[in-house]
């Protein structure tokens, strides 16, 4: 399925060309980690959005400026000052993350317990168990559709909704915790968790 | 190359099958991380180290047994307790680490500065700096050869040995810092630290 295509974390360097919006906006927040500069937010239907930009995403170069080091100020200000047309930008596949692929038990269970998206614990000798799944993870993907935001009983709800084969693409708590500090409530509710259907 | 093939962290899951030496033992020690059981130490010339086994891989079974939730000390008991034949593990390759590959200039130089095998900047502009290397990570192989615990010096005298393609696998600190406590440093010095050959 192209869900558990796209789910798949390859850490590889991509190339994506963006566009501005009507409004003059790429639709996308970074955040600065460890000298690197990371997506932390990609707006629903906006041109990052429609270019494949995820969370997580590490940005390594914009318009062929190496931005290592870079500030979020200093990196949002490089976009918008970028013309409206051809922003080319050159993408690490979210280097912090992984996806684990889980099958439901008869009983149509994976193995895990979250709150507020974090795994924090695991069912004896489930398939969560046997796959080597982590507490202090939050879940970012559910097969290859952003969950981040998304209240408990939704993902849920996906979960149970995927057939027997289901991938959750996890990120260590300390670094979800960092991308999204600061991040008001209120932008999280624009985050792109349309499911993947490229 | 076989170290840069050896390099890749893949995150799949593969089957070893391990022996004890003539004192009974496999070379290997774990900790325990996020209710997961992780390969902290593969002694030289051990058992561990001529299956494969390497800094970082997470254990999921030992003899069909999932080791999910389990302490370091009920690992180390299992282990001590195994046939001295026909140790069967289900390992996932390295979980937390990442490979980059970087590129010497035209000066010979990746550009990265590290101590005590700790990323703590990237040159500007450097093959680092536009791979997307991060600080706040460790240096754990550079081309499949594992450094963990060797001395700064030595670290460079390897880069320096290597042609022009670097792989250099990395961990972030917080994870690193987590697996190396209280081990003694009187551990480390027999930690396998061969050049791959497979």
């Amino acid at each position: 399925s192209v869900g558990l295509y796209r789910a798949q974390v390859t850490n590889a360097i991509r190339e994506v060309t963006l566009c501005k919006d009507a409004d003059g906006k790429v639709g996308m927040r970074v955040k600065a980690i460890n000298k690197g500069v990371f997506v932390c937010l990609v707006k629903k239907n906006s041109p990052a959005a429609l270019a494949g930009l995820r969370f997580g995403d590490q940005i390594l170069q914009i318009n062929g400026v190496t931005v290592a080091g870079f500030s979020m100020e200093k990196v949002h200000d490089i976009l918008r000052k970028c013309s409206s047309n051809g922003i080319s930008l050159a993408i690490r596949d979210r280097p912090f993350e992984r996806t684990i692929t889980l099958h439901k038990d008869s009983t149509g269970h994976i193995g895990f317990q979250f709150r507020d998206g974090e795994v924090t614990a695991l069912v004896k000798d489930s398939s969560a168990a046997r796959n080597g799944l982590l507490i202090d993870h939050y879940l970012l993907e559910v097969n290859g559709q952003n969950v981040v935001g998304v209240k408990d009983k939704e993902i849920s709800a996906i979960i149970n909704e995927c057939g027997q084969v289901v991938t959750v693409t996890i990120m260590p708590s300390f670094v979800y915790k960092h991308m999204m500090k600061q991040m008001a409530s209120s932008l999280v509710k624009f985050m792109d968790h349309s499911i993947p259907d490229l």
